[in-house]
């Protein structure tokens, strides 16, 4: 049984690491669309059509089940996939969603996403079904700062209360990362405002898993694929899931010559 | 007579704007890749791969020259192009060396852009033919910095501080902008290292092409292709070039359904 994990990029290999870690027995491909990222700034047409071409790629695995770690993806494609499969597939926004209806004791609830992600208000509307009271915001800086791997200091401290002071004002008392990105802010998010419950998409998800009692048998394979090649890429999974994990690159679009 | 130019997203809009003004006789087709940017976290490969896509397309206008009013474009895939077409094919670099040989008097330039123009070392290479001392940074927070509209206050300065404190420690006395986002963070830096000489790719290039001698004689259209929808690209260019250019969406790579 095996598990097809996709992202624009980075992001998802927070994902990867906590099913990988949960799910030992899963045989687990990863595809990140480093030739396109970040999905973030993209339209929705072209989010859906980017996420086709990915899961079409991770169909060719005989996968049982898709997991789009990506919000951006998950807000925008979630339903063209689902309606399209005959195999479940999962995003992150409704894991997220039901571990902040966990946490929060006040019902107020900040989420920060990429602008797409805060566009399509699809955290907004599942929490706002639960009567929670819902402060948005689009940090579109976090991706290039983790990108960057300034996750602390003056300037990451700087640019975090610049974009979270609205909300924390507004007297939320949990914080939903809707960005797998932003796990790595997450410590120093956690510095400056410490009374937040911070909800992560990684550990929302794998609880999300054990809950809908979802199992995975298999070898254990792990495979990383990406559509170009990235030093940073390389970087965050050898810090992140070790560097035992070769990566390789594959084209989903058509090449086009002169 | 026609000027075909390209540019992964906005930032050649400040190319397009100046040549605009300086030739405006010339029919002139822009092409900005929105679905795929940025350029400048991309591997060479697939920078030449999508400068090729860009190229084919503004070559089905008749164009009679191309410019790439990317950096990191410009960087990777010019000698392919210049190789490849039959009509003249001018890149940013060249003029932007050229620029800088004239504003420098102590001979040590700065050079700053994505971390795919530095990495390419293609100023360096040129400058260095000229017994120019060069110190290179890549500034990977300026395009999201511009893309967010964060051109001054608290935020940009410290970033901007944080990346040129240690060129301007090395004596530079001219700066290259290698890159058509950071223009737009021009005054905010001479505000901050008021003796530096600034050189930015616009100018630079429209220069470069009086030098050259070539004219443009046409009917003066003027016509923006981007290939995906982008509120901040729609934004920009109303504010750069007016609204009066309306925005066309085209496709550059094959679509694919599940």
């Amino acid at each position: 049984m095996s598990i097809g994990i996709f992202d624009s990029g980075i992001g998802g290999l927070t994902v990867f690491k906590e099913i990988s870690r949960e799910f030992p027995q899963a045989d687990i491909y990863y595809l990140g669309d480093t030739a396109r990222v970040p999905y973030g700034n993209k339209s929705k047409e072209t989010v859906i059509r980017y996420s086709i071409e990915a899961a079409n790629y991770l169909r060719s695995f005989g996968i049982d089940a898709l997991i789009i770690a990506c919000n951006t993806a998950s807000s925008y494609a979630l339903d063209t996939l689902k309606e399209s499969l005959d195999i479940p597939v999962i995003g992150v926004v409704e894991p997220g969603v039901e571990t902040a209806l966990r946490y929060t004791e006040n019902k107020k609830v900040g989420v920060i996403g990429t602008s797409a992600t805060i566009r399509s208000n699809s955290y907004r509307f599942l929490l706002e079904k639960e009567n929670i009271e819902v402060f948005q915001k689009a940090c579109p800086l976090f991706v290039p700062l983790v990108e960057e791997g300034i996750v602390d200091g003056e300037i990451a401290e700087l640019i975090i209360k610049e974009y979270l002071e609205e909300l924390v004002k507004k007297g939320i008392d949990t914080l939903i990362l809707g960005c797998t990105h932003y796990p790595l802010l997450k410590k120093t998010i956690e510095k400056i405002y410490p009374h937040l419950k911070i909800v992560d998409s990684s550990q929302a998800i794998t609880d999300f898993l054990h809950r809908e009692n979802l199992y995975f048998e298999g070898t254990g394979k792990r495979k990383i694929y990406i559509t170009d090649e990235s030093e940073n890429f390389e970087r965050f999974k050898n810090i992140l899931v070790g560097d035992n994990i070769p990566l390789e690159k594959i084209e989903l679009s058509k090449l086009c010559t002169l």
